[in-house]
Formats: structure tokens, C-alpha cells, sequence
């Protein structure tokens, strides 16, 4: 990759749009040995006065009202795809297509024949960088935790438990959003933030789920519309729990809520493997339990590590030891990731096809809440034999 | 009741006999207003020489070798079966038609027939207190959870995560034990700690398990014996997680194993509800987190409750503040609230008739790992229908 | 020691008595091996009533009203001593003369010169074992944090932070008590709680105390009268805090008070040693954090031990792991103790001298209050000296 | 104040210039109301090939060798500092006396003379805006801290305790530093880390320290030069601990070291009041656990709260609720509250008034660690004097 300048074409500029805009502003003052620089080159939403404001606000150069016309543009060589769910498959394919790279938020797509559709649209595009945005993968702490995986530190995993618990909804009287309306949000907790640690169990463990069983929950079926005197339907589901089976050999609790009341971000996830066990929770980002059983008994315990050292991931641009980082900074780790990326031809990860793989699960946890039973999700269990033969 | 002496013969002097022996010893010394006075008359044990050691050490004044001695016993008023759950439903049954007030450990019985055997029996003896042995009901931290709850501070529980997590069978060659043994113990970690939070579950939400939805795994299919060269065979599970729904409404994740590393009596209770969130976890028995939504939004947060005043449950008997309880004093105040319910005629709290409701989930979730979908717990069907026509 | 049994005799009934005398009554069922029975043969105290019934409900065989009665009976060994500080001297003095071993109560007493002459007394019958009452040192993760010491997991310490928080005092309108009379208690939070963490600091680091400049405050000058309409003066230090150097080159702080809004019995000790780190709070007694920089650096960090494994100090006799003990059995593994080195003839720990070693320190700090300048700990120093020419 | 623009010059690239020039970049994208753009104009330093390097990578326009090319240039309005304490009070003086803002980082200078000579300066430029930085005040667990604090809900404070504990220099072969050099750094951890302690429990309790009395020792006399053969000698304190009195009435102890193995960056601030206490850790700088007295007392508890609300402090611009904000962020706000206090003429906080408070505090830390007793705190003592006669 020869061009000393990357340029960027957003489409969204919400929450999403403030983290990655913010991303995209710091990657390169904080990595000083980045060979590229980022051009923040048009923001894109439907509102103009919106986005003019945000535009502006956020430091982008110029707006647009239209996706297509960011696809389009000569002068952008990305495109960040930050809009609900159900505009994603068609965005990032045209964009692929189109030639730029791809950055695209979770969960990859509504459904599984649209993630497929994107999945495809990057293998046939391998020059092209299409990354979806799991960017929990790339908290110091997680990305830790599973280099200690990946050094053998926990031996075999016998449990994982992962909760995403949020308390966002648990007012019968909070106001309807596009997020609990399926058309547009594809499913409710089980997509949104559900998602997330389908992807991080998979990321942090290597192992994948073959088959689960489930049940989701819509407490509150309809909700007063923010500026507006009627009512929104709920459509989506406000809970979910799934029990899963992984390909390595180890059971699965997963649970996803915006009803746990006092619960404001807790991704926890908590690993049980025969030499070692860890905790995370993302409501304490910079730490990391982890309980080693190669110390002498009576010595063991969880203890309690502040991943903020410059020889932990990603740590290295920050602060001294015990200077935190929060919320934003993993998107700042993510844009760097996905411009080296498209600079050294590494492979993207989460790529889309780790997207796919999770919107396969998802797809199987609806299915059993609606069967009653257990579902396999099929793609793995095609890959898994077609990997036992080969081992 | 005028007698103001109370005869116990206890049958098991193991983990239990210890534990028991030291409530009955206990009681009167801690509770100054008991109008009733403890007799630790007989112990009983297969083995002469251990069983003869035991009584000495814990206080005991006879011993006997067979448990139909101690039924059968005129200066035994109470019978404590601390044996396995195999042999609980005659034991139990037999005391009860001798005319002895019961307390049996738990979990009540290996099966529901005995279970229900046991109900009966009890039932049958209306005059006699027949108490299953769920202590951690009495931890004072879990009585203070139902008196919040009792008190309508949670409001409409959403969620209840229940989990209760050892890892004594982590390694492979820890040595085989008769808990190992089907015929014996019944089930494993379904039936010894998972029954556990399947009644607390219940006592603290006053809600009942309607279906479930499980899979049990046993990793290590068998182990050295611990006194010979060979291997037991390990026919129960090792570990146990299901998903139930609770009749109040609640949505339930329930996970009991003895293989997570590093959680060595992890009872962990987390509930949430529209007005509050609870937090307990039986390794800080002492403590209750407490999430409570009528405080002001800013000043919201899980506020930590040291459960030792003279004002909380169980603890007027106890320390000033700060000055904690232990593992045993709960099986005190089990001995004390046993004796109560004789000399008031208080209904037993757990009756059999609650040992009985948790040994129907039990065999629900057993059936539902065989069939691979939900199984409804059907007497609370029943009972729900019931309540349905009164309310 | 031949006999096959000890006699005890305990002076005060209070909350003491009632910790003392659970620990009497247990020993022997707790221990085995001991092969020693303890009787309780009188239990002592002025108000005629209130002993009666207190021996009647702690399991004691007579009671007395006058402790010269217990140190002058024929059928006593052991002299257990539970009564306010100033009379501590009188009792155990006569008690060693008359040939009774003694368990005193903390603080040994309420001055410098009396604890002398206990220390004195205890000197002249070194037949006999003479204890005082820091029963903290036999909290599990107390001792084991010394045993971390004594292996120099370690190193050398810099650091000792020392402070017990207790906050019954806050209500300005909360009974003026004994404890707050200089003539019976001898000082305030200095003496009833200080004396606890200067002996733990001694204890764990095996270094003392040489130096202190402190501060006393006593913030509620005159308290109501529980059973009056009077008001009764408080003439001792609500809080203390001070500073000092340890004779092994630590710095260290340390802060006792009654006032502390929220800390209900929070013993907490930190100590930082060139390459460990322990902390201990006594609202969570059953664990320890430990920093041990032996391991990685990006795999440091604080580690939560639950000091409950059958190989900690004092837990061989307990429960499996993880079930917790509180308060009171430390207490009974002090009684154990205490037999011990009268059956085996091992040093008493703390000793009389210990003892006296603390109210050194105290004295130190009443002397620097009052002078506003640092305060040498005069035998320390001397003591230091022969240590030095030893060396 | 007219101008829609205000122009930076910055002195010093190092840590606080990483996070001085992040603050810069970010405060107009997340302060979107802001009625004015900041400009990078000139970044300085000694080094040429460093500072230029620095430039380019954090985003400013020019730069420059020479501290007094910023102080004189007509194209700045701000003047930045964050270079050694040494230079603080020249270029500050200059700075204000040249008309330009300024933001000087803490602690304020070296000696109180030096610090008596910036708040002169301050004073004699009404219309200039001359803030010290004290990032921490911005942290919003901070902000809220005192927040409670004014709004009553402590009611009388009886205890402060203030650490900062560090440990880079447990280690007696890290190399040798600036910050270990008198001349430079002025004092060692006193001024490095105690002057933030100082500054904070002035600011969260607005309480002043009246006196003090303290020890200071300095455990590695001589330590490695990073690019040399040689040895550094280090003639400022690796850790200080002091007593103080606070104005209000309570009793404060502070220490701050460098030597606190585990200890990553603890400023840990804990206050009891009649009706309430608090604990802040900077370790979790999103959380701060309060006991309020105000509930039953069943009920009471350190409640974690997670200050991540729109409502609290400084997070209107940040995420949704449990999204953490790092290290980083009090910077961008620091920035924000700078710019308003020049456009909007509110007085800056902490003023250089407040910087030389602390100097002062320090000072006579050093006196007390010299004298060996309690000294003064002057200027305090006078003010209170006024303020006497004014109440």
C-alpha cells in the first residue's frame, strides 16, 4: 500500500458515529509510527441539519445526505458503516464492491442471509479490509486474557459464562428507539449486546458454539414514543438466555438484558478451565481476575490485575502503570488495527466472516426460543467436521 | 408442649454430624430465652470404633450402629438424619411414624417418589416438625434478601441468576466419594449444591419453578478409589446449568458444578427488579448488595450491606456490627428455629413439603437434559392453577 | 502436665464472656487431640442475678461475685480474666502468685507501670502460662500473612499501614459506657481498638514500634446516661492517629477511632514490602489480597486469597474450602492455644510481655499528644541495643 | 472576550504533554456549544528533533526551542505548562505579565516563594485566566464528592484519610530521574503525588489544613543514570506521611509514596462525616462508594456508584451510563472549564491562590519532617482569623 493518506467516509453519527469520529481524529497523534495518515473526508445522514452539525462538531470535511454518494466518492477509500442493522448488508456490499474497505458496527447484519451476503461480497474483494466493529476484542484486558488462553493458561475450559446485563429499558415508561423495533434492529438485547459476547467468547476462548437452547422475554410490548402522544411496538426481545455447548468441549451460559436494574454496561464474562480461571467486566475495563492454579494452594486466589502496563495489549501508546483508559479508547485501537490492516495486508479480525459466525448463533438462539429446543448451529458443525478430519 | 427437655439421636457424624453436633450444642448457650433444653443423647454410625470416637469428641452421650435403634429409642424425641440421600426417605419415614420430630439434610430424598413418601409421612403427622435441612435459608444476609423482597422493594422481579460453583473435582485424580455414586447421592452437583439455590430461589423470591430447560455434563467418568488401587466410576453429573421460568414471572438461569477453578463455595444469588437488584454470594456471607431505585438517580449504585446489626435476621444473638458469622452459626439457628416450631407449633421452614418442590425440579431438569427440550415441573402446574381460581 | 483435665474460672460475663466462654465450651469438641478436658467451673461477676443467669446460659458449673473467690479456689487452673482494664492487674498478679495460669483480656492493662508488674509477675512463674487476649493474631489470614512474612515473600517492608475503624460513637447521642472513663478504661480508641493493631503490626512484621508522634481528639465531650437523665463525661480520645518508625526500617501509620461513619469493625492492615504487598480487612476475615511480585509483571496483581484450605493456620479443623468461620472462633483456637502451652509448655503468645510491649506504645502515644513532638518507645530502644551487640 | 479563536502555545512534550495535547485536540469535537476554537499554534521544547517530532504527531502547527519565543508571540493567547516545577514560576510570571493565560501544571512551583510570586502575578492580571492543574478536581467522582459535600449530605467531618500511592520506584535499580532531583522536581513524592492529595481534600471537603506534622524518608539514596555509566543521586523523599488538622474540625491523615508495591496510581480519599462517608480510588476512577446515613439502618452500605450518569459531573458529553471515561478525559475537561473561565470570566479552580495553599502545605511538611513536631500552616492560620471575625 503505497498512498501515504487513508480517507474516510462515515455513514451514521450517533453514539456510534461520536466513538468512531473520535477514533478516527486520535489514531494518529496517538500512534506516532502509523505510515498513513487519516483524512476525515465526509460524514453521512439523512437529516442535513444533523449532520452539518455533527460534521463540524466531529471534524469531518465535508456531509452528505445519501450512502451512495460516500460509495461513490473517488476521494474515499473507506467507508465506516455506523447505521442500524438493517442498511448494513446493502451498504457494505455496494461499498466492497465499489472497491473501498470496510468497517462496519455490530452485529454485522439482521440476518443470516445478509451477513452471508457480506461475507461473500469480502472473499470476493481480498485486497479490500472489511472488519466488523466487536470492538471489545480490543480492550486491553480482553485481548490479555486471551493471549493467557492461547498460552495455555487455563488448560482445558470446562465453563464460560457470559452476561451482558444493561438496565436501559427496565422503566416500562422509557421511550421507544429504532432498537426495539425489529425491522430496523433485526432482534433487541440478543443483537445488540447479546452479539457481543457471542463474539467475545469466541474470540477469547477460540472455541465456537455448535448448538444452544434458549428463551427470550418482551416484558414491556410497547413503549410511549419520544415526541410523539402514542405508543411504539415492542417487537424485539428485552431479555434473552441461552445455554450452549462449545466446540472445545465446554459449557455455555450466555445472558443478554436491558432489564437488570442497576446493571448500567456489565459485560462479564467469567472462564473456568482445569489450570486456571478469569473474570471481566467491562463496568471495571482495566482489570482482570485471574485465578492461576500453577501457584501452591494456599496461595491461590483471584487476584486482581490492572491491565495498564506498557507490556500489556495495546497499552504501549498509553499512560503509566494504573492510568486508566475508558470507554473510547478500544475504537481508537480498532481504527488503528484496521489501517494496519489495509497497510500490511493482514487479515481483519473480527472479519466479516467472524461476523457471519455470530449472526448464526443468534439466528439458532431465536430459533430455539421458538422451537423449545436445542438448535445446532449448522455452519459450525460442517467446519468442525470438516477440521476433525484433518486432525 | 411442656416437656422442657428435648432428646436429639443424631444418624451421621461426617461433614454434617459436625456441623449439627455443634448446633445442638450451641443452642441453649446462645439462645438465653429457649424454654426447652437440649439432650444430645445418642449418635449413630456403621462403624463402631468411628462413630464411638465421634460422640466422645462432639459431645454426644451414647452411640448406637444402627439406625433403627435410634427410631425406635423412648428417651429420643428428635431424630437429625445427616446420612446419605439414599437412605433419607426411610429413615425419615420411619421416625415420623415413631412418633419423632424430624430434621433431615438435604437434598430431601434421591427421587420424588421418596420425596413425596417423605410429604406424606409428614403430612400424616401433623403434630410432629418435619424440616429439611436448606440452612443457608437462615444465613442472616439470605433471611434479610426475603424480608426485602417480603417488603416489596424489588417490585416485579425481572431476572434471577443463580449459581453455586466449587471446584473440588477439578483435578482428574481427585479420589472418588460416595456423593460420585448415583445409587448413593442420587445426582451430583444437581442434587448437592443445586438444590441449594433451587430452594433459595424459592424462599427468597417466594417464586416457584414452572419449567426448565438443561444439560448436565460429568468431564471425568471416573476416578481412583481412595482407599485401593482401582477407579470408581462417576454415573452422576459434575456440573448442571438450566434455564427455568419462575411463576412470578421471572426468567432464571441456574448453574451448580464443582469444577470451576478457583470458586471454592460460591453460592451466588443475583436478582433483579423493577425497583432493586440484589447481589449475595456465599463466600462474603456477611454481605448483601443492595441496588435500590428510590434513592435519587445521581446517588443510584450496589450499596454493601455488612448484614451483622442486632437488627437484621438471626443476629441479636450475635456480636456488635462488623463482627461477623460464620459457615456454622446458620445450622444454630436452623436447631433454634427446629426447636421453635416443636414448642409454638410453628410450621418447619423448609417443610418437607419445600424438599419435596425442589426435588421436582431436580428430576424436571434430569429429564429435560435426557429429552434435550423444556419439562414442565408438573405439580406446580397444578398449584398454579389452583392459585389461578383463588386470586 | 500430667492431669487430664483444667478447671477454669472466668471473671466478667459480658461480651467477652460470652465470646470466652463459646471458646470454653468448644475446644474440646473442635480439637481432637487435645488431650486435656476443660471444665467451666465458675464464672464470676459483682451483680448477683446477672452472673447466676449468665452461668446458667454460658454452661458454667457455679458462679462467684467476688474475684478473689476464683483466684483462691482449689478446683481452678486457669484464671480467665474479662473484666474493664483497670482491674486486670490486681486479678492476674494475685492469680500468678496463687499458682492459677491466666488468660488477660486486651488491653493488659490500663498503664505502663501495671502491665510492668504483670509482665513482672508472669516472669516469676514461668511454670505457668500467662497470655494476653490479642485474639486477632489467630485469625487465619492474620497468621498466614505473618507466615508470608517470616518466608520473606516479602522482602523488606517499607510500608505498614495500620487502622481499625469502628463507628458506635458518631450519634453524639449514642450512652456514655465504661468505655469511655479514663479511671476504667484507661484510654479511648487507643486502648480498646489501637492496642489490636499495634500488637498485629508487631505480630505480622516481627518489627516494633520505636518512634510515634500522634493526635487524640475527643470530639463529644459528655455523653447521656443509658439509665438516667444525667450525662456522664467522656474523658478519653474518641479517635487517635500517629505515625511511627519500626526498628526494621518501616515507615508506618496508624489510626484507631470510634467515629469512623460506616466502618463497622474495619481492622485493616496494608503493608508493602520490596516484593509483596498483603492487605487484611477484618469485615472480610476470611481473606487475604497478596501482591507477589514473583510472578510476571503483566500478570501482577492483587490477589483475593480465601484463607480457608485445610493447610492455612487453625483451618485443619474446620470446614472445606471456602466455608467460612467468623468472630468468635479465633477465640477457640486461643483456648486451644492457650492449653497448649500449658500441656506442651510452649511460650504463651502474646505473652505478658507482648502485652507490655503495646501499652508502651500506647503510653508513647498519650505522651506525644500531649507534647506535640515525636515520642521514643524507651525499652525498644534499649532492647534494640542488646539486639544490636547480639547481631 | 470577542475572539472565536484562542491560540495554544505549549511548554514541554512529555507525559503531561501527551495528555495536554490530546485536551487540546478533543475539547472543541466534544464540547459542541463551546463559542470558540482552539487552535495548536506552537508546541516547545528544548530538544529540536524531539519537539518537532511531537509536533507532528499530537497536532500542532509549529514549534519552538525556547519557552520565551511562546511567552512573546503575538499569534498566542494560552500558554501551556508542563515542564519541571523549577521553571514553573519564570515562565509563568512572564507569561502573565506578557497577557496571556495561563494553565500551569502542578505542583505550582517549587518553593512558596516562587508560588507567592505566580499568585501575585495572577492577581495583578484580573483579566487574565491562571489555573493550576489539579486534573483531578475534574475527575466526576471528584466533582460529585464534593458535590455531596456542599450539598450537606456528610454533615460534620470527623476523619479524612489521603493516599497516593505509587510504586515505580519499589524497584532499587530503576533508573534515576528528573523527579529525583531537588533542583528540578523540588520534592520527591511530596510534591509529585502529596500535592495532589492536598489539593483534592481542600477541594472536595473545603476544608484548609491549619497544621501538620510529618516524616519523610527517602529508602534509595542513589539509583542508576538511564544512558550512563554513572549513578544519580537522589536527594528528594520516596515517600512523606503526615498528620493534619483541617480547619472544619477534622482530623486528616495523608502519605504519598513511590514505594507501595501493587500500587499503581492509589489516590484513595476516604471521608467520614456525622451522616455520611466516601471513598474514592483513582485505580476505578468511575466509581465512588458512599454511606449514607439517611436510610435505615438495615439498609446501610458503601454503594458503588458508577458515575456515569448524564446527570453526573461532567458526563453530559461522554457515553451512556456504565461507559467508562480513562485517565484522559479530566484533561478535555480541564481544557473545557479553562476556556470558559476566559470567555465567561468565572474565577479558574483551582486558581494559582489555591496552587500556593498547597505549596504551602507542602512546606511545612517539610518543616515538621525537619523539626520533628507540628508546625503552622500560616497563611491559614491568618485567614481563619478573618474568616472568624467575619462569622
Amino acid at each position: 500500500m503505497g498512498a501515504s493518506t487513508l480517507r474516510v467516509g462515515m455513514i451514521g453519527y450517533a453514539f456510534m458515529g461520536q466513538a468512531h469520529s473520535a477514533a478516527w481524529r486520535e489514531v494518529n497523534p496517538v500512534y506516532a509510527d502509523l505510515p498513513v495518515t487519516v483524512e476525515m473526508t465526509a460524514l453521512c445522514g439523512r437529516s442535513r441539519d444533523k449532520v452539518e452539525a455533527a460534521a463540524r462538531q466531529y471534524g469531518w470535511s465535508r456531509y452528505e445526505t445519501d450512502w451512495r454518494a460516500i460509495v461513490a466518492a473517488d476521494d474515499i477509500d473507506i467507508v465506516d458503516i455506523g447505521t442500524p442493522g438493517h442498511t448494513h448488508a446493502e451498504i457494505a456490499v455496494a461499498a466492497l464492491r465499489a472497491g473501498k474497505h470496510v468497517l462496519c458496527e455490530k452485529p454485522l447484519a439482521n440476518s443470516v442471509a445478509e451477513a452471508e451476503a457480506m461475507a461473500k461480497a469480502a472473499a470476493e474483494a481480498p485486497g479490500l479490509t472489511a472488519m466488523c466493529g466487536f470492538t471489545y476484542r480490543r480492550v486491553p484486558a480482553v485481548t490479555f486474557l486471551r493471549h493467557l488462553v492461547q498460552s495455555g493458561r487455563f488448560g482445558r475450559i470446562r465453563h464460560v459464562r457470559a452476561q451482558y446485563l444493561q438496565d436501559w429499558l427496565v422503566d416500562p415508561d422509557a421511550p421507544w428507539t429504532w432498537r426495539l423495533a425489529r425491522a430496523k434492529a433485526g432482534s433487541g438485547a440478543l443483537g445488540d449486546i447479546g452479539s457481543h459476547i457471542v463474539d467475545l467468547v469466541n474470540y477469547v476462548t477460540e472455541q465456537h458454539v455448535t448448538r444452544v437452547v434458549g428463551t427470550t422475554r418482551t416484558f414491556v410490548a410497547e413503549r410511549p414514543l419520544a415526541d410523539d402522544d402514542g405508543t411504539g411496538e415492542v417487537d424485539v426481545d428485552d431479555a434473552v438466555s441461552f445455554l450452549a455447548d462449545l466446540d472445545g468441549g465446554a459449557m455455555a451460559t450466555f445472558e443478554a438484558t436491558r432489564m437488570a436494574t442497576g446493571r448500567k454496561n456489565a459485560l462479564r464474562l467469567e472462564i473456568n478451565g482445569l489450570k486456571g480461571s478469569a473474570v471481566f467486566d467491562l463496568e471495571r475495563p482495566n482489570e482482570l481476575d485471574f485465578h492461576d492454579t500453577d501457584v501452591a494452594t494456599v496461595e491461590q486466589g483471584f487476584r486482581r490485575i490492572l491491565v495498564t502496563e506498557k507490556s500489556h495489549p495495546y497499552f504501549d501508546v498509553w499512560w503509566p502503570p494504573g492510568h486508566t483508559i475508558g470507554y473510547q479508547q478500544p475504537f481508537t485501537h480498532q481504527a488503528h488495527d484496521f489501517l494496519r490492516s489495509i497497510i500490511d495486508g493482514v487479515p481483519a479480525s473480527p472479519s466479516f466472516a467472524d461476523g457471519l459466525r455470530v449472526q448464526r448463533v443468534l439466528d439458532a438462539v431465536e430459533k430455539s426460543a421458538a422451537s423449545g429446543g436445542w438448535v445446532e448451529v449448522g455452519e459450525e458443525k460442517k467446519r468442525r467436521g470438516r477440521r476433525g478430519r484433518k486432525g
